[in-house]
């Protein structure tokens, strides 16, 4: 295409470079936004129709000819040329071709300013409910396992050490926490996203008497942008979401640390399922837990994505600088990351099976009650420093003689302090010990019934709308 | 200090490596929270006390000593000791050498774990006021600027390319929206901030009948963590406060960005105050922008730590890990950052002598007003991308000929095209493409003046509480 | 495809959930690297011949099958299977199908850790010429205009504030340096880029006796790793790669900078091709300069893609996890990313106009000559620091008369400082003050003289040889 | 101080903003610099009187004070003045003080910009060394502990599951290489360091008849830069080398990570020091790998220096922005950082204690022996493909029936493949898997003494001149 016949060409003369025109050109990924462009051409014409700046007339041949269009999309019709640069003018080039010159007069009052991030807060906009859905599935997962495993003792850690056993349902539920601040930031996120731009034009309104509340309230926005600058140059929507992203994925990616580690024939807590595991090309006994690594891998994916897009905004003067378009890539892939990374964590924690035993054992031969013994003192009227330090010499001893506390004698005991009775058995029990544990939040088994409880009315809540979702 | 007379040094027999120790210690930097960590024990000993976990008599000593360090830390009297590692362990110390052994009973029911979370999160609460404020007060700068600059006609622009004339107030408006999304997001940010961590011991709660509660009341926190485990390895709150940083200095440094450019000697939009240039040690005549230059590159530094902490908590296993001391000195160096930023910039701001006439001028000799004719034709009938076509010719034409679209006679200009008329010249005045800019959020001056008022109740109705602080 | 029919599905009975597996899958991305995988495979089979591990017969036929896949590939007849996962199934899927079950035997002594490893090095290798190419080209083109403009004068900038006058040919050869440091860069990078990983097989080498000198010189590798578990988890290789592209897209970005701020109307400095600008949808006037700005803004995505492997990289235990598949979608990127800028900004360059008229008069009508003055006093054996002071007076002095230092009378000048003779006249103007600026490295004629033939002679040393490269 | 009275003050009249004075000095952090900038001064000003620009007596004076600041800043004596800007300010302040007026003659042909520049070239230039000794000492330890332990005995990991049994020292060799590569990175990083900007001045080199290879030469640069512009303005030493230290920390992070998980309770493959370990101030039985963490945590911190300084040089125009200013405190802390880390992992790693036996048990009930099987069974002629499947399929049966691979009789292998013989017995023990394992590079005992050797050869020949450095 010469550049004379491009839609911008009225000035030029010499050809574009190829290689210039090929490098500069979005339709490669935004084609992606074909459907909320069409979306947003197609509401752009209702107000123009409605306002009276174009007639009811070439008004609805547009539209017809953008339905058409949105269908053949849907229909895997169209195909995109990367001579006309970007969505937008192929669009309209396949606009023109269908309903002739009047496809003109639908850029009237619009420029690829604020088109442009119309369609990038509707996609964002379309996906969000995909999402939340995908955080609230994972939430009620979690929530299902740690129903089933209130009871179930393990060693907590700190510092990867045995610190004090805990319940598993404690330890999931955790990670239930972090999620629901994962779900409260995205919904949050909405504030942002949720504000038309179009009829901002290309940076400073229009003269056409345009009514951009008419088009906002088609497209489902609940506000438009009040200054046409700040609509054309904000990313400020991007960016909340590539972080809470990748927030979400440093989530994950704890998550799945710990998984990976609990596989390991060393912890051997936990089995996944072989529906997500895979093999190995030379070692036939392996059984890897491939996604857990690739999730976890993946976080640094994302957190590349929000520090490539901060990087681009830097030191941008107003209003559009073509540096904009390198707004898109990294948000397509972050979706295209986050939603299988949830999807396929929920599915890999919901079939994986536990091997209670070995957690069990596990808080049995360590001295992971040795803080129930320094309570025990405390409680007794020592100070908890003198307490802390008299049971870390029974420690150190036990090491020498390869004890655990439980197994000292009440005379040796004593021997360190008379405070101590034969009741201390019995607060050595990692059983006891964990349902001792009963302070607010704490891991003991009233506690987490009651975060269970808290949960699942949440949970009942937030229940997504939205139908299931491939 | 031997090994076994630290606090936690029961088991321990070999003194530890004394670069290793300098190493791991963080009473260096961990010292700026001495005030909320006094703070922290003074609600956690009140709570030991009206639950009955420490009698009236003790707690009514730590608290004395408690209060009296208090008095000192803010006299400048207390010096900390690397020795003792953190800043937990030198005022435990300071405590017990103020009123002796009963100072051991203070860490009760409590940890280092959960303490140095409840720090940190009132450490964000009491700065973050201070932050809005600043911000607030920006926002407050930039409407008194704008609403004295209504009239003031300058080039818009989009790819550093004149693109249409705009008001001086209009642009300035871009940015009291930009900071008035960062305001609300470090609002949002409070809902994560705002949850005592207090209680959750170690890891997994404690069995003294504590009341989490009570001394989240105390700090004003007015939430308490729902899990024990959630409280001490979450740092989402720190995650959050730096990604909303890092969005803030995003927008400084694209205003910066402009500043610079406009003290230029070819723009030369406008002058700093002499109070906010320096000049060159080599080159007598220099006056340069050295805050805006600075602010600008400070945007990098808070990526930076955005980054460095999300690197940090990648992988993470639970609960807490040594790895979560890296996450303060970023945040400490964050606020440092952006206090001044939003300061500076605010006196850089307020103080600046603008140039009108040099801008008014730059949108009279240049196609700026090319749009105006393309919407005037398309206004007529012609459909805007044949409009926008006509009009390109007439630019190449105009700069072949080194005259502007005004410059044209009607005569030569009716040769396009028919539809142009003798009003087509008021039209392509500057003052009159601004005024019909007037679609919602447009740059036309009525427009501003209904941002100008919104702006202005909303400063109103956000106006910070805090008394003003240096 | 079953799982039990998969290559490593010995072990297995459960089938992969759906997603997990297109999730797990690289065959979209790795792809990419099809003729390096057969390349590797082809060494690997002769290697195996080579010690008889294989007879001369099955290898033979292994290296038809293998040499038919090649030509296939290359005809673009091959299409890839997503339940294969990756490239290295794929291929010997394919080959299977072509030659039977004897293809097993292709994977003896190799595993698909050494593989990956293998390709992504021969990857890197066989593209780091052609960037070494666009390298060399750029640096050319900034030679022979920086050869044309040895005289063309225009304001040196600090702080973006005139400094004083230099040549723009001294300009250009200060990008010629950084380009020069690039391809240092890249140079070292073979370093650790030409090592072979192939036959350290899954981790701990193999006990057939391979040999792996033999297959690493059929690649062209010179050297082997030396260890076997560092040959399939190192990944600096990739590191540095990056780190290097990031330097080089932020010197580009620096230069962008320049060029779109040289752009504009107010600068006026130069004017690009029309084959490197893009127009406007609304804006008819618009001539942008689109390509400066997109390599601008894809700076950010090259750091992102630096950060995110090190973040991925981060914390990872040996040897390989499957983290690791997220090493190559950012290279290839990063590639993809870095030849086109490298290019569209040489062609950029070489066919913008410049505006030497402009340029010139912006260093007349400034005070970018004071510090010739202060050197014109310190050389009289003011001391600098008080030469300095009293320059600054008469600056200040002219903005307040609206007059430049050479506009004051010789008694004007002469009642400041009774050094100042006639001959201050000449020291003023920008030709001279640019001229004698001739120590080492200085923007003095002879000295840009010098550089270029420096340059020159560097250019023909380095003189890439392999055949021009689409 | 008046703003008048500054050594720049000439044209300015109003007073600095407090803040801004502060927010824009960096004394506080490049005071850090002051031996440099003493040391450049010094060469500066030999030759200013070797080319006779100045007098010998008034270098001499300059030469004579700048020693006595020299003496007094080793000594402790000076103090810094925020009002004075920077470190280059303060140090002509107090020579003025010391000498009088003729001090003003030190800044003859030289500015602020090249100063700072040959400052921290000078900085980074006398602490590589360093930094190169620590890597070498660090590689020592490691070949130590390697020749202690050929044949310990270890599974082999890849996807954190057990894939073949290596020998530790194997392991250990896999870490000697990352570090070789970190040793010849940073080596290849002084070609870039080891360049003189001095004499470059503000931007455009200098009227004066410098000699800037004499500076150079005396202040032990084998280069200076060819263009004064680049000189100013070049931060490409800086970005390599804090791309060098994120791949180094990147490296520890790895090798921490590992001795976090191998001293945990389920592993128990190592046990630290107590001089590299701490307690918990709550749980009396910890003892946790702290630095190990922490060294792991900081890794972050290092990678966001990198990314910060990135983005701060992406954009800027030439010559120097006070952006730069931005350059500094990430490199202080990187190399704070860096300098300890090395050591305090040399020493944590020397001090460590194995458990050999639990290394040895861990390969001995496992399939980590179940590629030999498939070695084996290849070997006798069956494609490796096959051996693999028949070899997971009885891995599967044990699996069920609890068994290892060598707990199978004779019989039982033979009812799956008739090429098994009693000899399998031997194959499937892990120390002859090890030994067996020979190919170039692999862990075979014969292998790894290579490996050793080849290591001891480049330790003596890299071995560091310097002196040690506390």
């Amino acid at each position: 295409m010469s550049v004379t016949d491009k839609p911008w060409g009225g000035r030029f003369t010499a050809e574009n470079d190829a290689l210039a025109e090929k490098f500069g050109a979005s339709i490669s990924f935004d084609q992606q936004m074909a459907y909320e462009d069409l979306q947003g051409s197609l509401a752009h014409v209702q107000m123009l129709a409605h306002t009276k700046i174009l007639s009811a007339i070439d008004a609805k041949k547009i539209e017809t000819g953008l339905k058409a269009l949105m269908n053949e999309l849907q229909a895997g019709k169209i195909t995109f040329d990367v001579e006309l640069e970007d969505i937008h003018m192929n669009i309209e080039m396949l606009l023109t071709q269908k309903i002739g010159p009047v496809a003109g007069k639908l850029h009237t009052a619009r420029s690829r300013n604020d088109q442009v991030a119309t369609d990038l807060h509707l996609y964002l906009k379309n996906r969000l409910p995909i999402i939340q859905q995908a955080i609230w599935e994972l939430q009620a997962a979690i929530v299902r396992k740690a129903s089933a495993n209130v009871t179930t003792i393990m060693p907590g850690y700190t510092h990867l050490q045995h610190a004090q056993p805990i319940s598993y349902a404690h330890y999931l539920l955790a990670y239930y926490q972090m999620f629901k601040r994962d779900a409260e930031r995205f919904a949050f996120s909405e504030k942002h996203l949720d504000l038309s731009p179009l009829g901002a034009a290309a940076l400073a309104g229009t003269t056409f008497p345009i009514d951009r509340k008419y088009s906002a309230n088609l497209l489902g926005f609940s506000q438009i942008y009040q200054n046409s600058l700040d609509a054309v140059s904000d990313r400020d929507f991007v960016v909340e979401f590539l972080s809470n992203a990748s927030i979400l994925m440093m989530h994950l990616s704890r998550f799945c640390e710990e998984i990976v580690l609990w596989c390991s024939y060393e912890f051997n807590y936990l089995s996944l399922s072989d529906a997500y595991s895979t093999g190995s090309s030379i070692m036939p006994q392996k059984k890897n837990p491939d996604m857990a690594e690739l999730i976890r891998g993946k976080s640094g994916r994302v957190f590349g994505h929000l520090l490539g897009l901060l990087t681009t905004l830097k030191g941008l003067p107003l209003a559009y600088n073509k540096d904009l378009q390198e707004d898109k890539e990294g948000v397509f892939d972050t979706i295209k990351t986050i939603i299988p990374s949830l999807k396929v964590f929920t599915g890999m924690l919901s079939t994986l099976t536990l091997n209670p035993k070995k957690m069990q054992q596990a808080t049995e031969h360590d001295f992971s009650n040795a803080t129930e013994l320094a309570d025990y003192l405390a409680a007794k009227g020592l100070p908890f420093r003198q307490a802390h330090r008299l049971v870390g010499e029974l420690v150190f001893e036990g090491i020498q003689k390869q004890k655990n506390l439980q197994d000292f004698s009440l005379t040796e005991l004593q021997s360190h302090s008379s405070l101590i009775q034969e009741d201390v058995y019995t607060a050595l029990k990692p059983e006891i010990a964990v349902k001792r544990r009963n302070s607010a939040g704490g891991t003991g088994f009233e506690q987490i019934k009651q975060q269970l409880q808290t949960a699942q009315i949440e949970l009942e809540q937030n229940k997504p709308k939205i139908a299931k979702h491939k």
